[in-house]
């Protein structure tokens, strides 16, 4: 049995971590840690997981981490850096779900986190865990950057075009919009009930953080050629869900692009490609690591191809997503664990 | 491997059943029923349950139900009714969610349910399938009557005080609340997003069908003796969930209410006694099975004892509940496809 | 023309005290403070009242409110009566919409309050401010403790009843529920969008602060007998809103209360008796200052009357009921500025 | 005093026409008519109307409106235009809310709402709704097309950049989202409160109704040169509000848009540019009729600039921009009756 441990689990991340390694018959959990909540149990934090986790919580650094075969991260950004290389040291493989080891560069780290990187030496051996995109590498890493919510949604709707060069790299926009559980679970007074319900907005015009994790990807993908792509997040009276609106302007206007998505996709358990002329739903991806793509080619030369994609933040986005990149590492198969139908209603 | 069939699955019942039987390694979903869909795909109607469930919806009467070892019935009242002997004839068992089979007196039934009964016969044979009262009649039963999500919350939060005559049968008050998925899936002008957001309020105060369900179940436990109750039941702008709070006025004020209850239900998997003084949320039983009770002893002699008894309505409520009787028919596990975690948030 | 001024703007009461006095055509918004926001302008805080409100915040000691005719005080509790005592020096009548002057027997205050109470002597010349229990010695107060929001529903669903002396005072329950503003404006985990969307659940069953205050009234309008009420609070996903469901034991089966009841508030504006075997909505009073009552009596003589009480907590349960007080304190038309029409949807 | 009736009174904008014209002191309400409803009182159906409005409905057809002074539409499109000629015939001036009138080409009109105009020849004299542009036509017109709910929101945000050609106006994209009483008062399965919450989707990527209506305006602004606009509507798990996310390619990266904006609105009491940098949000206007703009300049060439734009959809988006339109036409003073604060929570 496969000894896991999940650092921080207490946010939403955290417990959906918890609620899906629940259900996975091929890992124990054996390690949950909390520094605010260490000493409790976790069926008295979370009733709602009484009968399910009987463990106690205990603290990031503790020494009982060392004996897990994989850790996550479930904590805010600069957490994870500071714990990471005593893991890696004891032979634990690390899944991190924070921004932490997704920017190569450091010092582009640093502009957008505001912080000083505590460990750049591991970047360079830290793969960014789309399996979509980097499988091989994933199989093999001790490392893995698990990407952001919006991100996940984003890319996995212009890899396609982006790797083909069918459309125009330099104007690309992507409207994104997010349930409220993508601003993690923290006593805020700009997302109680009452603030949030019956507002939509957008924020982060200026630039939000996934912004160079997004452009990081894409411009790999592009042969290192510059990709511009202008990022606005919104956020939806909701729970969950990731919701991506892509307006691209295509160079072949002649390709068939609802056929060329589906070959594109066609062995991804997690890529659903929609049938033509599809709205997907946020709820129709709830709980599940699926993202569902639809296509909506121009209708002439002058109009942007729109690209609508779905996630579940807290799954394809996070937690599921983390499962799928440990599945792979220890070469289990893919979807052990997440095979789940949505949540309706 | 066990054949099961599913009429009327379009419904949030027949979905729940649909999502719960997925994750079911004993059973095997072989049809599924609507006579407002048939011919469509489940995967076209319910894009969350594409990869999932590879049906065509067939109509109510299909012979293929015939080939079934077990046949769900998530339809509307007075439906099933004219389908069940057929196919107990056939051999099936039946689990039937509605109404049908849960009123023993058919002029109560047909009183409440302004129809004529088509087959009173059988109700002599039907067992009405809560666990916690008649495991045993369940595990012979060829018709289960599945109850109703309200008789669910309020008859486990009250059985340990009727059986034993702890409680005056004569004043019990049952104040509800349920989530709007149990007025059902259907076009209605009342429950509209924009009527329901923001809206609370009580309905049927005199008079609601679950009422006679209960008071026939509570009548049976406390002997056959009088159970004189008032229920009144509520709308809340949520998806999911029954809270259930009961105002009883006690016998015997010396008993320790909190250990008697732990006791009474120490060894059911699906009801929780609370740890005392705790309050109860929905979304704690959000996904899943459970029941969880929790006693706030009445202060003084004038006083009523509370209850208050949550249940996901279409779980423990319905769906889940189902397939908890099936597996006891069965002779599996009882937990089996059950073991869930609460979904948060 | 009438200055008016607002202690502690920001908190739900607050906002809507500016809201309703913007709309008040006798009285002069003059003075509004903030320790938190002092030096911002209304506007800046509140962009939603950009162009309405033309005022900065300014602390809550300012010298500025004593050239107010009248000041309300928004606060958290134990707040006002730090400040009470030198506004009133300055001839200004006090409207206090917290705690701190509604129960008259200080000890009881602070038990429940868990404080020493700064200035019990004025508790003496504190009116309640119900208006139709109190309206003659509202007229001539110059220190008003406006009701609780809770106190406020059931108090006026009760009075009838209690007042002759028709209902068994020692068997009285009140289930209540309420929408999530009455927890105030403030960051707490417990009330994130997140936590409470799907989530409905009792609280504080051992007792909560609004009893003590629905006793006094009780007692005093039963003759000084003694009244026994259960009072259980509820939390609902919702903004705004109160449901009072109350279960009676009636003495006099005969009587007809529909008629009753009709008479007893037919001269009062803001209790709107519904028609028999209504079920009254909260968004059926959404932002206005009515109380809708609707009375369901006992079937028999072993069941109880029910009773249904709704009012926006934010309105008639707060601000609005402080303005209808103080129109009666200055002698205007008890509804100036508060002839508003539900908001829907 | 101004008499004033509404045909089709039961849908949200006709609920929303009667709440604002209860609080409007130049004009009385003499008539409010719904086929379905007729022979009821407005206080039956809504009861938060309940001595706000004392009248019962009458038929469309009622001989009643001929004697008011203004009559207002509130009905689903192709209703209007068979009623409007015989009220002009009678003198009385017309507010249309619905679609009938606002595409002053038949033919496009037909397209898109499949049904033959009635009444092509009331096109010529029908005079679009929205006072920033056309206030002087409005003052003397006879039949207003009120304008529908994006096109309002979309349009006050483009029109400044049209009107002076400081854009590309063959590559703008409109990204907007819709709260849930757009989809208007009716019984529908996509709209239950179940199907809705947790729900985020695009719709109509295909083609919008408004998208000609919106064509139509910016082609006459841009001196009827061609506008090429990319326009998506999203449904928001909420009552209210439009938010609109537009893109556009400014031709000219020196001009301070900020300080433009605000010049170029200053008059205008309803249309308030937001400080730089802002991120209104729906709960900002609702209630009120403001639309609320914050501009976000591209920070290179190739970056496009970001508007924001946010209306009440029943408010500036319908009944308010009416009422607004009818001072104009009345020549009373533009902000009657339409001075309200945001609603807030």
């Amino acid at each position: 049995m496969i000894n896991v441990g999940i650092v921080g689990a207490t946010g939403y991340t955290g417990i959906e971590l918890l609620r899906l390694l629940s259900g996975h018959d091929a890992v124990e959990l054996k390690v949950v840690t909390s520094n605010s909540e260490k000493g409790k149990s976790v069926a008295a934090v979370f009733p709602g997981l009484r009968s399910h986790i009987d463990l106690e919580f205990v603290e990031h650094g503790s020494k009982q981490l060392e004996s897990c075969d994989i850790v996550f991260f479930a904590t805010p950004h600069a957490t994870a850096m500071h714990y990471v290389q005593n893991l890696l040291n004891q032979n634990c493989k690390i899944i991190d779900l924070s921004a932490d080891f997704r920017i190569t560069n450091p010092s582009i780290w640093e502009q957008w986190y505001q912080e000083k990187h505590a460990c750049p030496e591991l970047l360079d051996i830290a793969v960014y865990g789309l399996p979509e995109l980097n499988r091989s590498q994933i199989k093999d890493a001790r490392l893995v950057a698990n990407p952001g919510c919006y991100p996940t949604a984003i890319t996995l709707a212009l890899l396609p075009l982006i790797e083909h060069g069918l459309i125009d790299p330099e104007d690309i926009i992507a409207d994104a919009k997010s349930g409220v559980s993508g601003a993690g679970r923290k006593a805020a007074l700009a997302t109680q009930f009452t603030e949030i319900s019956e507002s939509f907005k957008a924020y982060s015009v200026a630039g939000h953080r996934h912004l160079p994790e997004i452009i990081q990807t894409l411009t790999n993908v592009n042969s290192g050629s510059s990709v511009n792509l202008t990022f606005v997040p919104h956020l939806v009276p909701m729970n969950r869900g990731i919701f991506a609106t892509i307006y691209v302007k295509s160079i072949n206007q002649s390709l068939e692009l609802q056929k060329y998505y589906t070959a594109y996709y066609a062995e991804e358990q997690f890529v659903d490609v929609m049938p033509e002329g599809s709205h997907p739903d946020t709820v129709s991806v709830r709980a599940t690591n699926l993202c569902r793509i639809s296509v909506h080619p121009a209708k002439n030369k002058s109009q942007p191809t729109v690209i609508l994609s779905v996630i579940d933040n807290l799954v394809k986005g996070a937690a599921g997503q983390a499962i799928q990149n440990m599945n792979i590492m220890l070469g289990l198969e893919e979807s052990t664990g997440l095979v789940i139908p949505a949540f309706i209603p």
